[in-house]
C-alpha cells in the first residue's frame, strides 16, 4: 500500500511513535519506539531480550501511531512485519540513534534485532486536515 | 491488578496516551486518546461512529501507552474493557475535556460512548528508573 505524500513526509521526520504488537494471550501491547521510514516501509529495532520480538515472530500483525510535538496531529498505520534480522553491527540502531539524537547508539555491545514493517492501512487526523484520512470526523 | 503508587500518580496527570484495540482481522490498531484514571481503572471516550468502539465490543482486550512531555518516560498497560456505556449527557467527555483543556467539550451535540478499562498488566520505563518495571533493561 502506498501512503499519501503528506503522510510519507510526516513519517520521514523523527517523530514520536508507539508500536502495538499482539501477545500470545491476545492482548495488544503498546510501547514507545524509535522508527524510520524508507521506501514505503517502517524500520524498528529492539533488544534481543524484548518480549515483543517473540510476539512479532509469532504474529506479524502490528500497528504504529506517530505524532509530532502536537499530539493532536497524528497518523496511525497497521501493517505486517515483513522481515526480522539481527542488527549484527548495530547499523540499524545507529541509524535510528543518529536520526533521533544526532549521535551513534551509546551501548556498542547491545544485542539487537530489526524489523521491517509493510503498511497495510492507515488513519490520520490533524486539526488542519493536512494528514486526515478521507471522511474522518473530528474527535 | 493494583498498579504501584508512582505509576498511579503518573496516570493521574493529563498525559498523552495511545490506545490499541484489536481489529476483527487480527491487526492491532493504535490511536491517540484522552483518558482519565480513577480508582484503579482507566476511562476513555469516543464518538459513536468510531470503528474501535465496535472492535472493543467484539474483543475487550486493549492496551495503552501513556507518557508526558518526555516521551522516554512512559508506562504501558494492557487490560480488559470492563464496561461500555453511552455518554448521554456528555458527562465523561466533559470530564476529559476539562482535564486536558480546562474547558467543557465544544460539541454539545456529539453522540459519544465511554469505556472503563481494568488493568491486567503493565510495563514502565523512564531514564530515572522511577516508573520502571522490576528488571527492565534500558532500551
Amino acid at each position: 500500500m502506498k501512503l499519501p505524500a503528506p503522510v510519507q513526509q510526516f513519517l520521514r521526520q523523527p517523530n514520536v511513535a508507539v508500536i502495538a504488537t499482539v501477545r500470545p494471550d491476545g492482548f495488544p501491547m503498546t510501547v514507545v519506539t524509535w522508527y524510520d521510514f524508507d521506501d514505503g516501509r517502517i524500520l524498528v529495532n529492539m533488544l534481543a531480550s524484548r518480549a515483543r520480538l517473540g510476539w512479532m515472530r509469532a504474529n506479524p500483525k502490528v500497528s504504529l501511531t506517530i505524532f509530532d510535538e502536537d499530539w493532536y496531529r497524528h497518523v496511525s498505520i497497521y501493517g505486517t512485519v515483513a522481515s526480522i534480522h539481527e542488527d549484527t553491527d548495530l547499523i540499524d540502531i545507529d541509524r535510528l540513534a543518529l536520526r533521533y539524537t544526532g549521535k551513534p547508539f551509546r551501548n556498542r555491545r547491545a544485542h539487537r534485532f530489526s524489523a521491517w514493517i509493510d503498511p497495510v492501512g492507515w488513519h490520520g487526523w490533524d486539526p488542519s486536515g493536512h494528514l486526515s484520512s478521507p471522511g474522518v470526523e473530528a474527535s
